[in-house]
């Protein structure tokens, strides 16, 4: 087991001599920001973003004409400003419902109903009926008592955390959590104890020898980076024996896991238990932005109260808020849509020999930066976007391909996405 | 001075034994929710969500009639779930943008051509052409080498602190800062000294007595509970001597203070400055959501391979970057909306005996939460929606009336509000 430190790096490399107590002050205090990225350029860390284009108006282009068989149908192709046409296989648009004709006009809707912005805390003028029947429809589908919608799921997990837990509370948190959650632990008093990857029995332990007022166990549902899924029922388990609380972030898992796409805490039949509380993401499968905390009723009105990502932030734009709950009509009235994109994750990694993923990402582990970094610009060349995870998103030695399979694959895509991977890896041996 | 730990209150109020070493585990883990509930409840701390309800289409009420006399123009009246239809003085959409036709279809055009949702980090599939348009657009607005946009003004504060500051750090933060500001210097493992408001000596002996590696000072240009300007200048003058750098949170600045709302620093002579940085929101005088950086070249690249609120955040959804844009354009395009705002809190603050506020926030310091209460829903009985403020949102004593002036009221509405507040005041004598 080991403490929060050892999973929060430190973010600033130094390269600056920093004050000279009795000499003059630094002209450039900004300066050591250049010597830091040579830094990262050269350890194969420094980002450039490319920004995805326009999407062609129907008819625009072949790619959105129905009836073109050159090209794949159900719109899968995204177009980027370097020209070129690619299958997208890099966002976390589990369901492809993002461009959805209904996710679409829930969004314009919305805009035209309430406005671009909300105005303001969702204390004061930022609440409007739509995010009561986002909550309502939440909290129905994944089985909740209540829901509380927030701007972002970042902000979801930072209330849950730091609304709950204080000085004398003891956090056990699994150490591939999201940076989420580990910031959340971080704001939030308690003490914190990281355990191994899905370890229940470090779990146990952490909570057999720890001193507590109050003990949360804390796990993402579906990890992001390798595509697995916690052993909730085991770590619930354990939290019932201690009379501790058990945390679930399910940002992988709503849309994805379970019947209906209800999660894995309700597949794994935790939804809505006296000691469980979720949060999710309204960005992935529902196609939008925004996130939730789901529980009892005296969850939703102490965060209401306390938590101060809910209170000083601005409430989530109508827009997000009326394509996410589209989103979920959308997921609620077909049930094989979560079914689909388990099914196309399963072909890709049985395809590209990666493991068996629990939703829909698929984790394919290259090693070093630069071959992983090789081999994603070798895909993105042939046509195919996959994400490229390096530090400090994933630990060191491990950067990887991040393949997120849609449902709205179709069995060209894929096949055209395997190969394009597997001749991609091929062309970068490891070292 | 005061340490962070001063200003930072424990959140979570304790009324449960909490485990029992050597008793039976709790079989209500969360039971305390309800007792901290009530502590709330009894110190007049609970808060109730009040949804706004749907506008209507024009035509469908009285209210959005062009011509009709009995009701103001300009679109100053919102609808309630109540019944109500309120002038709404509560929110920050400072130049009444929001609602703004022009604003309203850069969401639609965005939502149509980019989806609902940016579907994953701007580092992977999250970044669209228009992101890097709206980035370009603030730069140049508020007079900064480059920016960069993040899904919140939370999650932009937080990135500039915990990307630039580390151990052996010092920030010098403002004891009115807001929460995101506090959040971020926890989670900095910086050195954190609190100074008194707008204290520009304290500042300067923080600066000279402490031992740092690099050094920051942190302000709000424009304080949320308060209206009132930092000491900018001032505060500059102390950093440029100290070699330190300036970091501003111009949430309230931007679009209302300055020539063209170009915000505090640029009136300041400051923006662009070496040793200074900016965070805005998008959700205020840009009347959508979301919020960015501003800064040298070099610190947007910082941003982009270190920031955890931006690498570990979906992209700020298209719908709400369209929608930043428009208003921006609009704003750039009507530099007489700012004055137009200051104008109307001027007269406002003049009408209530409030202080001069700085820009559209106008404060209303009545003492106790319950006066505050009262006051505020007579208020909203008389049709006038204003900001009611308590603890933890503003120190305890200083509960108040928060009243937002927008470029878009009416000398009608600025009569009437002020009638209503005044005559509300007095029906709640001060005990």
């Amino acid at each position: 087991m080991r403490t929060l430190a050892d999973v929060m790096p430190e973010r600033t490399s130094t390269t600056s001599p920093g004050k000279q107590p009795d000499g003059p002050p630094d002209a450039d205090p900004l300066g050591w920001l250049a010597a830091a990225a040579r830094q990262r350029s050269e350890a194969g860390l420094h980002r450039v973003l490319r920004p995805r284009a326009p999407r062609p108006r129907p008819g625009d282009t072949p790619g959105d004409a129905p009836g073109n068989a050159a090209l794949p149908a159900q719109g899968s192709l995204q177009p980027w400003t370097d020209g070129d046409l690619l299958l997208d296989l890099a966002g976390n648009d589990y369901l492809g419902l993002a461009r959805h004709p209904a996710v679409i006009e829930g969004g314009i809707a919305a805009l035209r109903a309430f406005g671009a912005g909300s105005t303001g805390s969702r204390l004061v003028s930022g609440t409007t009926t739509l995010h009561g029947d986002l909550e309502a429809a939440l909290a129905e589908h994944l089985g909740f008592a209540s829901a509380l919608v927030f701007s972002s799921g970042y902000a979801a997990n930072l209330a849950m955390i730091t609304a709950l837990t204080g000085p004398g509370d003891l956090v056990v948190s699994d150490e591939h959590n999201h940076a989420s959650l580990v910031d959340a632990c971080r704001l939030s008093r308690a003490d914190v104890v990281v355990t191994p990857h899905a370890d229940v029995d470090a779990v146990d332990k952490a909570l057999t020898t720890g001193t507590w007022r109050r003990a949360f166990v804390l796990s993402d549902s579906v990890f992001s980076a390798d595509g697995d899924l916690a052993p909730l029922a085991a770590l619930h388990g354990v939290v019932r024996r201690h009379g501790a609380v058990l945390l679930v972030d399910e940002a992988h898992g709503l849309g994805v896991v379970g019947d209906g796409g209800r999660g894995a805490l309700a597949a794994a039949g935790l939804a809505g238990q006296p000691d469980v509380i979720a949060t999710v993401t309204l960005s992935k499968s529902l196609g939008s932005q925004g996130g939730a905390v789901l529980g009892p009723a005296a969850l939703r009105d102490h965060l209401i109260d306390t938590a101060r990502t809910f209170i000083f932030d601005t409430g989530l734009a109508p827009a997000c808020a009326g394509s996410a709950l589209a989103a979920l009509r959308l997921l609620t009235e077909r049930p094989q849509l979560p079914e689909q994109v388990r099914r196309r994750a399963h072909e890709i990694a049985a395809a590209t020999g990666a493991p068996e993923p629990a939703g829909a990402v698929v984790s394919v582990v290259l090693g070093d930066p630069e071959r992983a970094v090789g081999v994603a610009a070798a895909c993105r060349e042939a046509g195919v976007a996959v994400g490229c995870f390096r530090p400090p998103t994933v630990p060191a030695g491990t950067s990887r391909l991040r393949v997120a399979a849609r449902a709205d694959l179709t069995d060209a895509d894929v096949a055209r996405a395997v190969g394009v991977i597997t001749g991609s890896i091929a062309r970068f041996p490891e070292r």
